[in-house]
């Protein structure tokens, strides 16, 4: 089947929608959060664990596949779908970021980027068209266009000269396109520079991709920086194209985003968060490790629906974590997917019965409630 | 249901036999191996996964236990099977192993045995009464007796001297019951001498417990040496009560120890060395970092009916394993302890059928050329 977008349903009174995007590998609803498998697989994971949990698209790093075990090795045992034996969709981004993350050991040249990798040091040179070639190697079903990714701060014109770079790369990323049966997505930059961006806009909707991300957030910019470039751009972007905010966030910042408009969204926090022991619920951050919780027999969240709150109390839990146990690692990964699945599942239901703003509002008392508990206890 | 262990069928050409070990928890079959789950948890699995496995009774340690998270917390959450979420029958060791490993850490007395936790180096005296009223405390299925684990080597005196301290320390065990749901063990020491072996065996027969181990081996002693202690001393044992060789072993020591009449086994082997990327297969072993499996597209084990046999090639699982990925430890420790389950399965379906000594020779004759094979790639 090929890529397809369709809108179920527009809140009338935000940018909230409800869609399904359809991939060689399945369909998924939208809003969609969709968990980090940077190295074929996510941490702690299987497959199996994680389609029970709802996940729907999974999200792979190019950067560390291309690197270890290569492409080709991927390629040649079937693509990423059977090598990692997930069966659902898969975006993977184009190592503009991890290569940007790199730093000193990286150099940009209107070519590509010459880096160093992290494991070895050894040298290598990505371009837009090794980017799209590598990620037709993996056979995702959402490639990303390699992206000069604009770091926080930056002048206005540096901004600009960097754009200028992610728009050429953009077109190259096009043209070197073979298979099209996986879906391409540009990648709008600009930094925090409103112009730059409806430009980037402009030009990519020119070009015509199958999607489109806003990039360059998280990078380490105010909050309401990036909320105001979400606010403003979103609504620019054509609205029959799956909208995603790269490397977006902590539930807070998924739900307000839903409301501008964005329809996918990905994030190693509740992954990561959960390997060091921060477990995500409705009501209270639950750092498990804390001595309150050495005797406590209820589990992470009673209102959870998830495996490891229907079997293990939080004494167990934190026993599991200071023992440096694996199954601390695995126990606390499905809980935090879980509530990251459950929350999509909310927000959609939200949608689908045009109760968005209600939804919102309602999130966001309980969660100030929950802050203001939190500081009390 | 109070303790119980019934013989269904006794090989006639070796000491092999088919049991039922029934306790509190259910039944299981025996022979039977336990997989170790140290600290409350058999390390990187879902107690579901392990039944799944075919696991039947497992072995946690009272000493891991006692120091953290501390055997009333467990006590006071309704015992460690509620605690770990394992339904099935559980086996405590007493902590004399996980002592007498300490060295220079601890010291022995009449009374008991004063140590300093691994942890954080505080002290602690374990007696005899302790020992049973922690497993107590912790509700496992078979308790065992403190005993004094006699090193390799012992002269004959030391070996004498530790014996007897073992075998004071077993009827002060017996004494200090309070719980008879669970059953408790006996412990036969006495190192390489066969004649203090005997002795112990008297004494303990005398004395009355509801199942025999033989303890102090794989303590460093050659291994004809230990065959000749569980060859001389199994058939020594009460053929009504189960008979456990502690700390045992590899495949093929289980196979001969079977042979002998030994119905438990135990060994974080097929645990530790999933974690290490050391894989059992019946045909080779696999380290699983070798080049050699970089591409590899086969499963570990093609006869293997495993769930991570069935869906994942070595090359994936090298890869993860290069990478550091706990899903490497989930996947290689389920294929190891498949492998241990299904060769119990194995043994004692060759049992039931009257072939165990055509099944010991097979298997050894298989082993042989397996280890050709490996000689020559």
């Amino acid at each position: 089947m090929a890529f397809n977008f369709e809108i179920l349903r527009q809140d009338a009174r935000s940018g909230a929608r409800l869609g399904k995007i359809g991939t060689a590998h399945g369909e998924v609803s939208t809003p969609v959060f969709m968990p980090v498998g940077t190295q074929g697989a996510v941490k702690a994971l299987m497959p199996e664990t994680l389609k029970e949990l709802g996940a729907g698209m999974i999200l792979s790093n190019t950067y560390h596949l291309y690197l270890r075990p290569g492409h080709q090795l991927i390629r040649d045992l079937g693509g990423l779908h059977r090598f990692m034996h997930w069966e659902g969709p898969i975006l993977t981004d184009s190592g503009g970021f991890q290569v940007f993350s790199l730093g000193p050991l990286r150099k940009i040249t209107p070519e590509g980027v010459l880096f160093q990798s992290h494991i070895d040091g050894s040298s290598h040179f990505l371009s837009p068209e090794l980017a799209v070639s590598v990620q037709e190697a993996l056979g995702s079903d959402i490639m990303m266009c390699l992206d000069d990714c604009t770091p926080y701060p930056a002048t206005h014109q540096e901004a600009e000269d960097s754009l200028a770079l992610t728009l050429r790369w953009a077109d190259r990323s096009r043209a070197a396109r073979q298979r099209l049966d996986q879906a391409l997505f540009g990648i709008v930059q600009g930094g925090m520079y409103l112009n730059l961006r409806k430009n980037a806009i402009d030009a990519l909707t020119a070009m015509g991709f199958d999607g489109y991300a806003l990039g360059g957030v998280s990078v380490g910019e105010p909050k309401e920086s990036m909320m105001e470039v979400v606010a403003e751009m979103t609504p620019l972007l054509p609205c029959d194209r799956p909208r995603y905010l790269m490397g977006v966030g902590t539930p807070q910042d998924i739900v307000r985003c839903v409301g501008h408009g964005i329809d996918m969204f990905d994030c190693v926090m509740p992954t990561r968060s959960a390997r060091n022991g921060l477990l995500f619920t409705n009501h209270e951050k639950v750092v498990i490790k804390h001595a309150r919780y050495r005797e406590d027999p209820l589990p992470i969240d009673s209102l959870c629906d998830c495996y490891t709150c229907k079997n293990y109390s939080r004494a167990y839990l934190r026993h599991l974590y200071m023992a440096n146990e694996i199954l601390a690692m695995v126990l606390n990964t499905i809980h935090n997917v879980r509530h990251y699945m459950a929350l999509m599942e909310r927000i959609r239901e939200a949608i689908r019965t045009d109760r968005y703003p209600e939804f919102q509002e309602h999130f966001f008392n309980t969660q100030r409630i929950a802050d203001g508990d939190a500081l009390a206890s």
